[in-house]
């Protein structure tokens, strides 16, 4: 039954969370979750990856699961692992070939039982992306894939950056900052907002959602003097949305709209470029922040870290993020379930 | 007496406190910390400028004095004012030219007497820009201003912004976000870090202080693939200061460095460009962020905010700033005469 259909939040299927690389931390972060449940309120969920990776970092309970059903019943007692791939020999800190395709594998089976609602949505652990290039991975990241196996195009799926604090998204990403003024258009910017908008309503329950956009330049260009592109391409993005009925207020001097108070006034921030959008996310909620994409179909959520190779298998990797990432994840769920209602 | 000359730091002269656009803020800010100078442990100072623009906005006792020793004498009963000119008419919230050009005399003379050594310092109230430049000032701020009248470089005076959580020093400062990348060069990366560096000696009392330099691109290019300004100039400007015993490193990614557990790790952050600097230490000390000027001979700072020509005159203003600002003057009037011992 897609979740769609689904109108009661209290018969959620459980989350699939793809392990990402099974060297990186991936699979310690999930177990530390699992082990977290209870306390954390956590909804069901169940590992997408090699069970063998969790037993690599892990001396808790894993019970290798046949379908989404059966790790609902299993979760209570240990946690269930659907098995897509054998990683081959699994060293926590050293990421191999096998290791790369039982990541990609994982996302893959992941994402699909999310499409046919057999899964809530999904989580998915970090992947590496150097290692998954080597097994024929061509997207720029988790988020372009999951967004071409949903049918939408990468323009609409929309990455969110969201914390206690704060919500951030975005509006260029992994680009070097010198393409970023030529890489803003007034098309990019509406569809940005126009997705983030519908992605506050059906994911977080946002009935009117508040948008504040961020100038590209210092003091948001002090009316040209300091850069033109907020009188160019901006602020008539901003006021053809505003016109739409959109709340929406910008361009604002970057440095000024992310302390307590100015949070205050709005629900998401648009930043122009990566840096600008992370630093106040991280300054804040570096433990806890929640990586959504918004524009899908499905529920997906991600802890916004990476694999973190360097301390993999130390048992030390911080499990808050992760925990973060299913909270949202369950959130998110109900809160479809309630817009579509 | 030359500060440079004072070995005891009880003996420090009273600080000159600008008052900026006398229809800003700058009045009320300096009234309100005079009415705190017990409660939050503030230096002796007085204001320099017209004493109708306090009166314009305070009815608390102002007195106006013909030097720094009598201001010493006033200060414990009433706020002692220089005054240097008559603003005309003073509307608050409206600027005008007279008022601008008393708040370049009241710099003018502030500066002059902190140069000769009567004042322990200056700390400079906000000034509207525009305004100034309608009475012929031609510097982008008041620090080039001070920069030249005390014959340093503007490329050797450092903004720095200090805060209770963070010190950060951008490279670039006001200047459009497409012209950043061509304006870094190693040259300017390690003029600012020395000054940075013995700047922190002597204003902060850090021996040995550490930098931390951020990168310009996302994830700080990933080596090459999202940009290359962080091998081309910014890694060979910290190998070679590196090289010279300076503690200093990076390129970091700027969003992973603000975070509580990362400031621990240096002193100060270098950021490429305004907003890179200015958005996490706003984020974390939007009321009580300093702007002190590094590399002169004078201690200078000033509060980091506007003239808040929209609020002036309705009693609103936040002084916290302000007293932050007296007291890091103070604090370096200290460290310097420990410095120079």
């Amino acid at each position: 039954m897609p979740l769609s259909n689904i109108t009661d939040p209290g018969t959620l299927p459980p989350f699939a969370v793809s392990l990402g690389d099974p060297a990186g931390i991936g699979p310690e972060i999930v177990a530390k979750a699992w082990v977290m449940r209870e306390a954390r309120g956590l909804p069901a969920f169940f590992a997408v990856g090699d069970a063998a990776s969790l037993r690599a970092v892990w001396l808790g309970p894993v019970e290798i699961v046949g379908s989404p059903e059966e790790a609902a019943q299993v979760f209570p007692d240990a946690l269930p692992c659907l098995q897509v791939a054998e990683a081959g020999e699994i060293v926590p800190g050293s990421p191999s070939i096998d290791g790369a395709r039982t990541a990609f594998q994982s996302l893959e089976v992941a994402v699909g039982l999310a499409r046919t609602g057999s899964a809530a949505g999904i989580v998915t652990a970090p992947v590496g992306k150097e290692q998954l290039y080597g097994v024929g991975f061509t997207h720029p990241g988790q988020t372009e894939f999951v967004a071409e196996r949903c049918g939408v195009s990468a323009q609409n799926a929309v990455m969110m950056l969201a914390g206690p604090s704060l919500k951030v998204v975005p509006i260029t990403i992994h680009i070097a900052l010198a393409d970023v003024p030529s890489a803003l258009t007034i098309d990019l910017i509406r569809a940005r907002a126009l997705t983030t908008v519908k992605g506050l309503q059906r994911n977080f329950g946002i009935a009117r959602p508040r948008l504040a956009v961020a100038g590209l330049n210092p003091h948001a260009g002090e009316n040209g003097a300091l850069g033109r592109e907020e009188i160019d391409v901006i602020r008539p993005a901003i006021e053809s949305l505003r016109a739409e009925g959109i709340d929406i207020i910008g361009p604002l001097a970057a440095d000024g709209m992310f302390h307590a108070r100015a949070r205050e006034t709005y629900d998401a921030a648009l930043c122009m470029y990566h840096d600008q959008a992370l630093i106040p996310i991280k300054t804040l909620n570096f433990d806890d922040g929640v990586n959504i994409t918004l524009g899908l179909p499905i529920v997906r959520t991600s802890p916004d870290h990476g694999t973190a190779f360097g301390i993999a298998g130390t048992d030390s990797a911080n499990p808050g993020a992760m925990i973060a990432a299913l909270r949202m994840a369950a959130e998110a769920a109900r809160a479809r379930i309630a817009y579509a209602a």
